[in-house]
This record gives C-alpha cells, sequence and structure tokens, in this order.
C-alpha cells in the first residue's frame, strides 16, 4: 500500500521515489483509490523537484504499461517520428512517404492540433473519407502491407498518459521536462515502433520557447528512448517562423503534396530531407545524414515518395483526386480572402511563428479545448518569407476565412508578426543540432 | 471572472496576484467552482513560491472574510493567545485565568490536538459537564461578563480556513509560513480580539523542527496582524523538551492546577508567566516585561488566579471538586502504570519531546486523524526532568494506560527519549526571544 501523502511529501522535499513507489502511485490514480487533488498536488511538486533518471524511467514505464500495446513481430525494424508541435508543420506528411517508400517500416501514432499548434490527424482529415482511427490489428497489417501507416492515438494505449495529461492540462504543470518526456515516449513505447525520430521545436511558435529547455527535452527523450532499449535521434529546430508558405490543415496537405513532387518552399523541403535521413540512419539504412539526404531527395526525384502518399493515403480510404495530387488543383480553402500589406519599404527580418499559430486558431483552424471543431479550410498563405524584399503597401500574406468574426484581430496579429527591415538578416539553421548520434 | 489556469501558472512562474484575484479564488473554492485539484496544485505552487506580503494580507482578509465574525463593543481590547502546538504545552490552561483575573479580557478559541501536540479543548474536556462549544452570544457575554471564555472554533468563523487546512492536510502544503501564517491570523481575526499574543515553538516536539523557520513564522505573524491594526507580540519558545511533568489531556488539567496554586514544575510556571507578561504589555497594562511577570506573580500568589479559574470552569458547566482544586485529590488517570528506567546512573541531558508526544499519541491519548476519540486519562509522568540526576534502574516516566496494545512501542519511544550523560547540560533558554516589541 502507497503512503500517498508520503509520498507527495518525499518529492516536495526533493527525495527520490523507488519504483515500486511509482508503480504502485500510476495504478492508484487510474484505479481511482489516489484521488485527483493528491495527483494534483505531486505534479506540482514535480514542476519544481523534476524526476532523476530512475523516477522517469518508471514513471514512463507505468504509463506505457497501463493499457493496450501494438506489438510488431519481433526483430522487425519500425519507425516512428515525433514533433513537440509548430506552425505550418506539414513535415510527417512527406516524410512518412519518403522514408517508408525506401522499405523503412513506418508506424505512426499522430495527435490533434491544440493551441497554437497544428496536429497531422486534423491536416489529414482534411482529405475526405479517410479513416484515421485505425484498430491495433488493422494498423499493424498496414505497416506489414504497404510499409506505413498513420493513426491516431487510440485510448486504450497508455491510457495513464492521458489521464495524467488531462490533468496537467488544467493544473499548470504541462511544461516540465520529465512529465513531457515520459508523456511522448510512454505513448510510443505502446505505439509499438522501436526507433524514434524526435523533432524538437525551439522558439518562439513552439511549445519550448528558448533553446536550452529544448536541448535538455531532446537529451531527455533520447536518454529515456534509449532506457527502454530503443534506438532514437533528436533534431533541435527553429519555430521562429511559420514552416513553409501555408498555414492551415488542407492547405498544409497541398503544401506536403508540392514538396513531394519535387516544388514547395525550401525550409520544409530542407526540414523534411534532414528528418528523412534522421530515420534512415536510426534504421540502419545509410551511415551518416548526407547519404541519408541524398537517399530521400532520389526518392522524392524518382517520384516513389508521392506514389507511396497516395497508397497511404488510398489505404485509408482517402479519396484524392489525380489532379490534387499532381498539382492541378488545390485543396479546397475558405472562399473569403484578406490580405495583409507591409507599409514600408524593405526585407523581411523576421515572422513570428506564434502570431501566425494564434491568428489561425482566431479564425478557427486551431482549437483552444480539446474535442473543439475545427474549420480545416481556413489558412494563411505567406507571400513574404524571412530575408524575401517587399515594397511598400506589397501583400505580405493572404488570409482564407469563412467568418468574419475574429478577421480584425486575426489581422492585427499577422500585421504584428512580421518586421520589416532595411536589410536582410543574416541566415538562422533551421536544424539546430542533431542529439543521440554517437 | 478567475482564470484559474493563469492563476496557478502565475504563481507557479513566481508571479504576484492582486487582491482581487485572490478575493475572487477563495470565493470560488468555497462556492464549488474550483476544483479541489486546481487549489491542490496552487497550494503546492504556493509551497515553493511563497506569498509576498500584499498576497499574504489579501489571502488572510479573504479567509476571515468567508463566513461570520465574532465582534466585541467597539474600543474594547481583547485579547488572544495561539500557540503553534507542543508537547505538555498546557500553559492557556494557566495563562487565561491569570491574565483575565488581573482585569484584561481574553477571548480564547482554541484547537483540538493533532499528531503528536495535545490541544485545549481536549484537555479542558476531561473536566466532566463542561461546555466547549460555545455560541457566539455566550461566548461574547461570557467574555464581558467574568473577562473570559474558552471555547472550540465555529465552523461557521473563517470556514475557507478550515476548506483550505482540509486540503492542506492530504496534499503535502501544511509546512509552508505564508499559509500557516494566513491560517492562523484569519481565524483569530474571525475571533473578535484585536491584540494577540503568539507562542511560537521550536525544536524536534514542535511543528517547526527549525529556529530560524520558527523565527520566520513568528515574524510573518505579528507583521501579519500589525497589517490589520492588530497588536501583536509573538514568544518564541523552546520545545525540544517536554512542557511540565506531565503529559496526557486530564493530567495536564491536574498540572495546570498545580501552577494556579503555586506549584508545579518550574519550566511551565516561567513559560506562563512570561506568556502572561506578554498578554499584559499588548494590552497596555503594564511598561515591561518584568512589570508583566511581577504582576502575574501576584494573581496566583494571591489565589486570585485559581479563582478566576474556577469561575471560568463553572461558567462553562465544568464540574470540578473542590479536593481536586485544592490539589488534595487527583483528576482522573488511567488505572494501569508501568516505568521506564535508566540503565545507568547519571545525568538526564536531553528528554526528546517529540518521542514524548509520539508515544502518548500511540497510548491513545492523541490522534491520528481529525475527529478521532482520545483517551483522556492516559498520561505520561515524567519523573525526571533534564539536569536532573538520575541513579541506574531508578524509574525516569510513569506511564498510565488502558490498554496493552502499544504498550510496547510507547516504553521504547520515552526510552528513546531520555538520554543520560555523565554530567548535567548547560541551560537552554525557555523563552528564546520576544518579536514585536517596537
Amino acid at each position: 500500500m502507497l503512503d500517498i501523502l508520503a509520498f507527495i511529501e518525499q518529492k516536495r522535499d526533493g527525495k527520490v521515489h523507488d519504483s515500486i513507489q511509482i508503480e504502485n502511485f500510476v495504478r492508484g490514480c487510474m484505479d481511482g483509490s489516489v484521488p485527483d487533488y493528491q495527483i494534483a498536488a505531486w505534479l506540482m511538486a514535480v514542476y519544481f523537484r523534476s524526476l532523476n533518471s530512475e523516477e522517469l524511467i518508471s514513471f514512463t514505464r507505468a504509463l506505457a504499461d497501463s493499457g493496450d500495446k501494438i506489438v510488431f513481430p519481433e526483430d522487425m525494424v519500425v519507425l516512428d517520428k515525433h514533433s513537440t508541435g509548430g506552425v505550418g508543420d506539414k513535415t510527417t506528411l512527406i516524410v512518412i512517404p519518403i522514408v517508408s517508400s525506401l522499405g523503412v517500416p513506418i508506424a505512426k501514432l499522430s495527435g490533434r492540433g491544440l493551441g497554437f499548434t497544428g496536429g497531422t490527424i486534423d491536416k489529414l482529415s482534411s482529405i475526405p473519407g479517410i479513416s484515421l482511427q485505425l484498430e491495433a490489428r488493422e494498423f499493424i497489417n498496414q505497416v506489414m502491407e504497404i510499409g506505413c501507416a498513420i493513426s491516431g492515438h487510440s485510448k486504450a494505449l497508455a491510457p495513464a498518459e492521458g489521464f495524467f495529461y488531462a490533468l496537467r492540462d488544467v493544473t499548470g504543470t504541462v511544461p516540465s521536462i520529465p512529465l513531457i518526456a515520459s508523456s511522448i515516449v510512454s505513448k510510443k513505447l505502446a505505439g509499438g515502433a522501436n526507433r524514434f525520430v524526435f523533432d524538437v521545436k525551439f522558439g518562439n511558435g513552439a511549445f519550448m520557447k528558448k533553446k536550452d529547455e529544448s536541448i535538455a527535452l531532446a537529451e531527455t527523450l533520447v536518454g529515456l528512448a534509449k532506457a527502454f532499449d530503443k534506438k532514437a535521434l533528436a533534431l533541435l529546430t527553429n519555430m521562429n517562423a511559420p514552416l513553409g508558405r501555408w498555414v492551415g490543415n488542407s492547405a498544409e496537405v497541398q503544401e506536403a503534396l508540392d514538396v513531394l513532387r519535387g516544388d514547395g518552399p525550401q525550409d520544409t523541403r530542407n526540414l523534411c530531407l534532414s528528418l528523412s535521413a534522421a530515420m534512415l540512419l536510426i534504421a540502419d539504412r545509410v551511415k551518416t545524414m548526407e547519404e541519408g539526404i541524398a537517399c530521400a531527395q532520389k526518392a522524392i526525384e524518382s517520384g516513389k515518395a508521392l506514389r507511396q502518399f497516395k497508397k497511404l493515403i488510398e489505404f485509408q480510404k482517402g479519396r484524392l483526386s489525380d489532379a490534387v495530387l499532381a498539382g492541378e488543383e488545390m485543396m479546397p480553402l475558405a472562399g473569403k480572402i484578406a490580405e495583409v500589406k507591409s507599409d514600408r519599404e524593405g526585407y523581411i527580418t523576421a515572422c513570428n511563428a506564434l502570431n501566425v499559430g494564434l491568428a489561425l486558431r482566431k479564425l478557427g483552424g486551431g482549437r483552444m479545448k480539446k474535442g473543439e471543431n475545427i474549420d480545416l479550410t481556413v489558412a494563411i498563405e505567406l507571400l513574404k518569407k524571412t530575408k524575401d524584399h517587399v515594397d511598400a503597401k506589397e501583400p505580405m500574406a493572404r488570409i482564407y476565412f469563412n467568418n468574419e468574426n475574429s478577421l480584425e484581430e486575426a489581422l492585427n496579429l499577422i500585421r504584428d508578426a512580421f518586421v520589416v527591415g532595411e536589410a536582410p538578416p543574416s541566415s538562422e539553421l533551421l536544424v539546430e543540432r542533431i542529439i543521440g548520434i554517437d
């Protein structure tokens, strides 16, 4: 029997829980014997005192073991990728077909967007007919058959993770590195993949604003995965500006297709090549990032990646016309259009991702709370990106919207997002560093 | 409307609440609109981040204003005394009659014992027939008529204090100086008195073990009372050894009577004289502590204090025989007796108050949880006090008990409480310092 008060006091006083205590605690939380207010007090104590690596492993294992697990055949290499969330981040839609078209199986479990960040499941749900809540059996079969699958999380996988997340969300205990890392890794462990690439973002449009915090999170994620004998790499990537030219659910599918056809904006293409290379590297398909980038490029150029995307969508019952796949027709966009113009001539020195993410949410393209419906067709098109030249009164962004209500607020957010200066700024690295390469 | 999540995050991040936010928060807690788990997260954040003096004042006011208040006639000086709790602390039973016999009105609201510390209401309830839950009207009338009254807290006074205390008690957030201070002062404010003496104990048998923490609490209590325009003093007193020779509810009433008759142990008498002097000082009846001590001594010597005690008990319908009042007959004690003997000759160098308090609780004379019944007749008589000489096999303590079940544990605790050395230890001050004298 766990003495829950002593357990809370132990963490409050900076002492260390043993693995039995942590198992009993998680079990008590799930069977209702530990009341929410005691869990909340413990979470806040963890926010201040953290968990050491043994505690983190025990807690993560307890979360991962709290429900069903997806199991692939033994010795099968299966990858998954996780992004900590950003604005305009459609990389999953591009990387999964690239890497799986090269014969590396990917079992991708994704979430929905929350706050100012988007989610892969929302983006994909703009494709008519698509099935995004696969049964475990379907999910496994699809990975075995076509080499990849994308599904929303089943509540049966690591249910304790969802339970703790919901409580963290209302108690101010979300931004804690051990709690974030255990949440991410426990879901991945229950999801069946055994090699992971983490895209850990920093900057104003990321969950973690500060680079040093993202580094700490990236190192924790990689270390935690390795503690469970899973290969893992983390890319530390810049999210000070939105990724690509399009932000919005349906529009981002369109931009992903652009990249898969060999077009699309350079930042998005480059990040996808790096992520693909990292995945090929941990799958032991290539020896270096450079080699991985070259392979990924070839998968695009040869059309293999685009064909794999088409196969993935069709397998999950999505209906995408050949015209859309070929870029001859656009994904549906909201019908009303507004523009944000520059009030001076100069160069774009910054485009604040957070503002753009908040603007999309204002327009109904994101959600404040889990479970809210969103408008998949609203979008923000960034006509100008950082370093571009702009004339006075030239449009910098175009907004596609359905509802006038929050338009003014959204326009102001986007206007404030852009900074126009005298000269183009110096370059920022998109991939700041890679963590976990031995 | 309070954004409760932002409120928790504000405290988590070490920022400052304004008074409106705090009022809304306390109101939301009491009307049920803020769930317990959010209150618990906030309490743990306060444990780590504390409250600044403005926040502390606002929080205390919100607690004090959350229910009924006892109101004495304007301009009437009314005192109350609060002890942070110790082992063998029967000072209230002695100080109230001394000071009120000198014409200073005292409206004493008291609690029950918890953990290893005793409570005045438990001790007094060993007197047959006594009424200890006075209605506000009775309480006020009694103070006006005989100059003093002692009552348990009504739940109608500062109900928010009780609500927060109950949640702190199960979430590991009791030991926080601002939360302790707001709890104490809010109850005192609702209780109608306007001048306060705080007996803040430190040492192993106190709630606060460390002297510097007790000093911080004492300073906070005095500062907080003064912020509400109430005169206040705090005595910082040593609780490393039990106070007096008797520990146990009924037995402590007996020892209080001893002191009121001019007998009783020196430590108890001295502390009561100091506490009485502090009360006379803040009541503006004397100019110095020395003068107050002399007055208090006279109240004992003249028999005034004992007569006032008799009057107090009778007014509250308690039945104490003249033989008990005169010390010719003892208060009822449990019938079975065991002794703890020294295994060597020497001098008592320490008698651990915590162990003695825990032993009493083991014997049924204290409670683990609020609401538990306790055995008022069990007692521990300390035959030897610090500095006393003891022979080998000479008894150091006698235990009066009814139930054998936990006797062995209690005996071990008491055996371990005593340290016998070669030479008597140097003296420790009982009153370490007085805080709040200008």
